[in-house]
């Protein structure tokens, strides 16, 4: 696949994507608070079970019904997952500076996440429109921008027309299929048709680990909240364990397309690195009061995970890394093309999204 | 695959399915309403998370279960959801008018569902004896027979001994296995041998679809009803989306089958279609107060669907439909039968758990 | 494979696996009871739910997460489910043993069940440092050292620095990982080179089926209790399904080893036995009083079923046992290696997880 880009500008996109994720991060340190009481009255572990069908829906079901295409099956997977990741982090601090009318701090509460996770499963559902189109800096522009269209335009419906969260929310389907519609007719230049015959064979292993990632993934907040008796340190912990979860998965990525010379992405790596920010979050994450400093858990534990797991020299007789999955250093094709059927896609392409490149 | 029968006999196959679900509806118009009251004291996330449950092992569990049969791996999964979207309907009726003494109209409560879908686990069993032996239509009969003399049974049960009615239920497993032997010992004529060699290698496409189609299908109750804050409208956003999505399901199934010249089920039609019913109720779902309304929405939502996907002109883009699936019209292989190894099975065959035909 | 080891050796392992599974139930039967009353304030069902997360992540994410290996792809999963089944009823004894200061009978509550999980969740997680180089004895062990270990451990942390259950158990990462670290530095001789290229091509066949077993194993306590009104009665329900369901797990793993003349796993079979308990503790789930009676009830159906499937006469027409799975007895072939790319692999060995031998 010839670039007509140097290498120094697919360098430059993971880099960007967390460079974007330091400035989320420095933006919840300033306007985010958490609420110290309980705001819901159905009982806390009520509320969190709808957000959790919502984390499934957006994660499982929009995730693989995306997959349907033919050369991204798997990358599209693990491309919905940062999308969500990002954009439930963008969303949330949208939906709190538009809601209020006088300048102050966010208050993240619940319903606040729930409603974030709803508004990004719009960008995933326009992301079907140009998948295979458009590159990893392209998408993270595409999130910002879907997110910050919907937001207002839910905004500005609500003070037209008097209504309620559910009404301004429930053309999340009409608005997302014209944008993204909109967002492939104004992409320069169509797929080559020489790619066309590329195939991205899935392996058996692949499609095994990006299940249990995910899996790990979306139940990781009642992990390290099934424990705590107060139900005050338990939100406080399904907030920590979100924000930490969220800023790992979009570190994860962006890392390890940046490690790899080529910047592609390593799965086993990334597989890992996804899981890091709960581990990290996890036996402080009731006494963590602010979103910051769990989503700067989660960016430390995103990068030392791949740092580590890059730079760890090859006679160490494949450690369990944190997860227990041997990793096999240096020939990480035992891992990622263990079948004949697809011998050469050892490591899956970040630009495998983006063929414009 | 020669066929003794004409192609009007296939086509009328969907017919009838279609037919019967009119009948539904219009049964569900005279005699059914909902509770106006809030009838569970345990809460009413609480009690649809248990419905929740139910509803994830019937079409997860059973559905991948029973799909370990070497010919129909896949359309085993998509008759199961048909079965189960089928078998609500006709058990919450009949659960309704077996148990009350005096005619008159049926009341839906979040128990009523949760004992339908218990009932329809009874067919998703037995039909495992006779897979790949029958029809769409001998299906339909045996969903509509074995409700009944289960219902029945049960109730005749229930007021000679006395019991409740976990323990009229609790005998289903033996129930289902043999009534699905004695359906399988009852069919005329056994899998004639010649056809055994036919395999139906599904694609790696079609099993990541099928999941995230799954997943969005049963947790779309949620998603419709995670922004109401009144526990009424909240309900009635529950049983409205419930009803729309069996009844696109069942539409989808029969309108796929009807589209196509030999009747066969073009899978990335019908992962649309099965989802078009959440997506038409989702902005009324809390004022809707009865479910035949609902049911008219999945209905009409489920024939656009596939109408809107057979009709569309070619030059359209890849239009993104409305769940962002990249449809590469006119040619549908791109999404069904992306990898070498299965290059002739572009299209499920509605008759491919029909092999009398 | 050549063995060193006479059949008897091998024969020996499940024996020894059932005999550890009547001791536990021995040691339920002198030293545990059920607690009368609710003791959750956040209600039953919320509490159960939080639980049901747990058992999802330890069944599916740590499953699949861990079966990234090339050559344990479905074995692994299935090992998985064991320990964690075996794990979940050392660690409840263990955990009440430990946390009482007089000797007594243990009290089982629901959140003991959810640390029991989480502490059976420690050895999944160390047991990727050593898959593919112990057998079914091995595990069996390192299950009751490694929980054993752990729980001694966090007694003493909790006694000497007074800390609380979620401080204890989250440094289960580390403890996991170090501690399969060191049992796979203990183990005499690596994995011999000339059997790197042995492939375990898992069939579709049975990623549905496992997928299907494992989604119906996690929800079945749900399904027993769907229609119990008594919450009282709902939580007898839970707590016997899930230690029916348990046993009858470890039961399952290690008669289908035992019946097999070489040892080996059948894994059709397995699915069906798996479940067992749960149909046959199904219909007195609310009236059974102690664990150790369901848990008896577990262990015979678990018996009968791979009994059964083993000597029932091959003149039956492919009776549908009780979940309808169309067991093709005598050639379990059309099963287990429906495809032409795995002709070989038609039972996996249960030493696929024990190269020493």
């Amino acid at each position: 696949m010839s670039s007509k880009y140097p290498w120094s500008v697919r360098g430059c996109l993971p880099l960007c994507a967390l460079t974007l994720e330091a400035a989320l991060i420095l933006l919840f340190f300033f306007f985010t608070y958490y609420n110290a009481s309980l705001e819901d009255q159905e009982g806390l572990v009520a509320s969190y079970q709808v957000g959790q069908d919502l984390t499934v829906m957006a994660a499982l079901g929009l995730g693989f019904l995306t997959s349907n295409l033919q050369r991204h099956t798997w990358s599209s997977v693990a491309f919905n997952l940062f999308m969500l990741a990002l954009g439930v982090q963008w969303a949330i601090l949208l939906d709190g500076f538009l809601s209020q009318l006088s300048p102050g701090k966010v208050v993240i509460k619940l319903f606040s996440i729930r409603l974030a996770t709803m508004s990004a499963m719009s960008v995933l559902i326009s992301v079907g429109a140009v998948l295979g189109k458009v590159n990893l800096a392209q998408l993270v522009v595409m999130v910002l921008v879907e997110l910050t269209v919907f937001g207002t335009m839910r905004m500005v419906i609500s003070i037209i027309f008097k209504t309620d969260y559910h009404m301004n929310l429930m053309h999340i389907h009409v608005f997302a299929a014209y944008f993204g519609l909109t967002v492939a007719r104004c992409l320069p230049k169509p797929l080559p048709q020489g790619t066309k015959d590329k195939e991205q064979i899935a392996t058996r292993s692949s499609l095994s680990a990006m299940l249990g990632t995910l899996f790990l993934w979306m139940f990781w907040p009642s992990f390290n909240s099934a424990l705590l008796r107060s139900p005050i340190e338990r939100k406080n912990a399904v907030f920590n364990t979100y924000y930490a979860l969220a800023v790992s998965a979009v570190t994860a990525m962006s890392v390890s397309s940046l490690a790899h010379p080529q910047g592609k992405i390593n799965m086993t790596y990334m597989h890992n690195a996804v899981l890091a920010g709960g581990v990290a979050v996890g036996i402080s994450c009731h006494l963590i009061r602010s979103p910051w400093l769990a989503m700067v858990l989660g960016l430390v534990a995103g990068l030392i995970s791949i740092g580590g797991a890059k730079c760890l020299p090859d006679w160490l007789p494949g450690p369990p890394l944190h997860w227990g999955t041997q990793l096999g250093h240096g020939d990480s094709c035992h891992v990622w093309s263990p079948d004949r059927f697809a011998p050469k896609s050892q490591d899956m392409e970040s630009t495998s999204c983006g063929q414009i490149f």
